[in-house]
């Protein structure tokens, strides 16, 4: 196996931001630590990527974009919105999917060393707990810009949408609505996304002297998701509000109300985190947090093309956050108001 | 720009496949016309692809998904099929969407004579109308298998559902529940799965001494199909059944139907050719044709990984069928019978 950028920043216990500075003699990096880097560089035989040494052969022409999945609609419209802007720029753009797999993520990432592609646009795998493969992609002199699912920890450009505030303004909607018994339904407690909406949710309540929080895990299949929200929805003291904070929930949270003749939205108010179009169609239409789903697959393509191109533009300053919308409909009904 | 396979095709008047063979040196073709093809490919300097030639080198251990979008549910299940044989194979998938553009999927099987997949799975797009760059890739070596959207008139490896039965049975089953000006909401004309719909439709009407055939042209975007289903409920003599041959119909033909006052099932009835999972809680539940999308990726995934794998494979004697279930739900639903 060949010595990699991340051998030589263990070996001296440097950052491997530091490492690749330091090979690329930036003037950031002190002239003694250069020394170490080179002369360790020499000894192991480390061979630069071509990325990281401006030795980039032509381009690819290629973005990658990788994504947990697609059967969810905030990544089909978000794939959208990258490729209004790719095709624009006459790019081809390939998706590859993690399946909420860690390990098939570092795999991918490792992949796109070989060069393969001109920049990458990531949101992250569920399962995703470290980020050095991609800090190590983007030491090799990779342009990635994260959207929506981020890594903190990274300095790289990142596109999302305000969790936070969503989730707290759902809280307060639902609070007002009636509700003294609100669940929020947590996917992957890792994710950046998640854990900002159940702060959100959290600080909701205590802004207004309520409840205390309760939150519910919901990372299995559809089969085991269907059994937690059943013994959810039959416990003594049952909710009266939920938040899906993933939109696969909401199947499952309408039919196992009308199996339990749980009445939405008088028994239990339901908001969700979607994008589907169905929202509108289902009785009672469902109140929604909508991510501005294209939008965000467009202001991250816009950003990479930027780092792509621009040789001097520093992806690290870039932070784009797009607010969501709050769409009320009669999921979270009062007496007394209608909605469409 | 160098000599391709379709040009020493057109100089000699034969087909690609014919050319492709030629230079393989297989023994279908006739000793003259391999000398005729040997000639003109030294006269023009013609170079094989590394694919045609059997000089290919190491495996990219990638396999490429050609898509016309994602935002449906067949695809996104089809892509989960497709995954789950690659994985076990070791290999990537990349997905490439043609947003039903002909000539972004001609643009994208370009790409690929680079030789940077090993085997191709495609669904063309609603605008292929010619299979030339199919069958350019193919004839350079390169194995493809259709799914579900084909090309009829390419020799390579098919997996499809029977369109034609479950539009056939759809049809049946609302004549049965008592529709008699049924009308069928067609996609593209050009492709494939349509016109098999459409045939099974027909027929179906047919069959049963019912009356003429009543297409509808829905192939525009959300706002334009969301018009000519409004224009088609308002019509002096309204349909009382409905069959959508693409999931995105559905929602168009619920919210107007609210608008509208038209009450499902008893005025309209509805059936939709859908994966979607939200089927289960509209009101009414939605009476589907549930294509087997998981087994065809599958099964598409199974068979290109033999033609990879195995040298003498031959991918054009493969077809595989699977059927399509009809699910009978209350969007269909006659007085005095119950569905879920």
């Amino acid at each position: 196996m060949s010595v990699k950028i991340t051998d030589l920043a263990r070996e001296l216990n440097l950052s491997v931001a530091t490492i690749s500075k330091a090979l690329k003699d930036s003037h950031e990096i002190s002239l003694e630590t250069k020394q170490r880097v080179f002369e360790l560089a020499k000894k192991l035989n480390y061979t630069p990527n071509p990325y990281a040494s401006g030795l980039r052969k032509k381009s690819s022409k290629t973005i990658a974009v990788v994504l947990p999945e697609v059967a969810d609609s905030f990544f089909s419209l978000a794939i959208n919105g990258i490729e209004s802007i790719a095709h624009d720029k006459g790019y081809h753009v390939l998706i590859y999917l993690t399946h909420e797999s860690f390990k098939r993520e570092e795999s991918i990432l490792k992949e796109f060393q070989s060069g393969r592609v001109d920049g990458i646009l990531i949101s992250v795998s569920g399962e995703t707990r470290t980020s050095s493969h991609v800090q190590e992609v983007i030491a090799a002199g990779m342009p990635v810009v994260f959207f929506d699912r981020i890594c903190e920890d990274v300095e790289t450009a990142k596109v999302i949408t305000d969790d936070f505030e969503s989730s707290y303004n759902a809280t307060c909607h639902l609070l007002k609505a009636g509700c003294s018994n609100i669940v929020y339904l947590s996917t992957s407690p890792a994710l950046s996304i998640n854990s900002n909406r159940m702060e959100g949710y959290r600080q909701g309540l205590a802004d207004n002297g309520a409840q205390k929080s309760d939150v519910t895990l919901c990372t299995g299949d559809n089969t085991e998701n269907y059994r937690i929200i059943r013994e959810l929805l039959t416990r003594e003291k049952r909710p009266d509000g939920l938040i899906a904070s993933v939109e696969k929930l909401t199947t499952p949270i309408y039919l196992l109300c009308r199996e339990l003749n749980i009445s939405i939205p008088e028994e239990l108010k339901v908001v969700s985190f979607t994008n589907l179009q169905a929202a509108l169609i289902l009785t009672p239409t469902l109140t929604t947090i909508t991510q501005p789903a294209f939008e965000m697959g467009k202001a991250a393509a816009s950003i990479l093309f930027k780092g792509i191109e621009k040789k001097d533009f520093d992806l690290s300053k870039e932070k784009v956050v797009i607010p969501s919308v709050l769409a009320e409909r009669s999921s979270t009904q009062t007496a007394g108001v209608q909605y469409p």
